[in-house]
């Protein structure tokens, strides 16, 4: 991936903009589709803010929509290799390629039960956080009501965009 | 393509549901991952109008957002053999696979006219509609004021949903 400066990614034709930054929210290209007509960006930051804007004004359904799109931590689709890139690396740096079968029996338990109860997958910063703390925070998360899964689930997926983000883009 | 009752696609887990109809909406699982709470759908009707009501109660950016994740016909894209399958097929029935290269100009000029005064590309659909047909749309609605053609866009996204649901699922 070539790093782009804030100015040339503002300068980019909306088809290269969206190819470019089509992922930073898991498989939702509409998202920074749709905040492309709030370039020029200042700064990684002020892209960031756009997405977040656009992200929470979404209805309810909609942030459960952009929650559906996002894998299951050392799944089904992890399993047979068929995870977008960024996930792959992310669920690599918190060490989920790489879980003993205890491990993984309890992660697909707690994966099964916040499914079951939320009707969407459990979602977490995997950057920011190791196995241990993803395994400690579903049984935690697991508590919660709905309305707050939604709210905590988002937060995170905003947490993740803005790292890919960074992966890809930098201030001038 | 397996093709399932309407029965059946209400029954499905909602990874199941996602990954079966993350297309129906160009490159916009988010939709039918939002819809999913909707269900059981009565008939496939019934399904499109929910992705109807959730697509149309989008703002303008997103419905703009969902404009901007659909391939120029003809375009970039197809020439590198990179469509969705679902494209692909469309763009086959209109006849845009066997253009001259007479046509192949005027449609890239049409499509850089209407890219360059919308902001985003021309969305018809191409199984309803023949490559000269379509040629003559992309000149007259290039008339068009900006948020009129938003609308006509997401009125054709909903008519080729319509039809892509139609290839995957049925009533009972």
């Amino acid at each position: 991936m070539i790093m782009l400066t804030i100015s040339e990614a503002s300068q980019l034709d909306f088809g290269d903009f969206v190819a470019t930054f089509e992922n930073v929210v898991e498989k939702c290209p509409v998202v920074v589709a749709g905040v492309y007509d709030d370039r020029p960006f200042e700064s990684v930051d002020t892209f960031h803010k756009s997405i977040t804007t656009f992200v929470k004004n979404l209805c309810q359904k909609g942030q459960i929509g952009i929650l559906r799109c996002h894998p299951d931590l050392a799944g089904k689709i992890a399993a047979l290799g068929q995870l977008t890139t960024e996930s792959t690396e992310e669920q690599k740096a918190a060490g989920l390629d790489d879980i003993t079968d205890e491990e993984k029996v309890t992660m697909d338990q707690l994966n099964a039960q916040y499914k079951a109860k939320f009707g969407f997958p459990f979602v977490i910063c995997a950057r920011e956080n190791k196995k241990n703390a993803i395994l400690k925070g579903m049984a935690e998360r697991l508590l919660n009501d709905r309305h707050s899964e939604v709210e905590t689930g988002i937060e995170e997926v905003l947490k993740i965009c803005r790292l890919r983000l960074n992966n890809i883009v930098s201030d001038n």
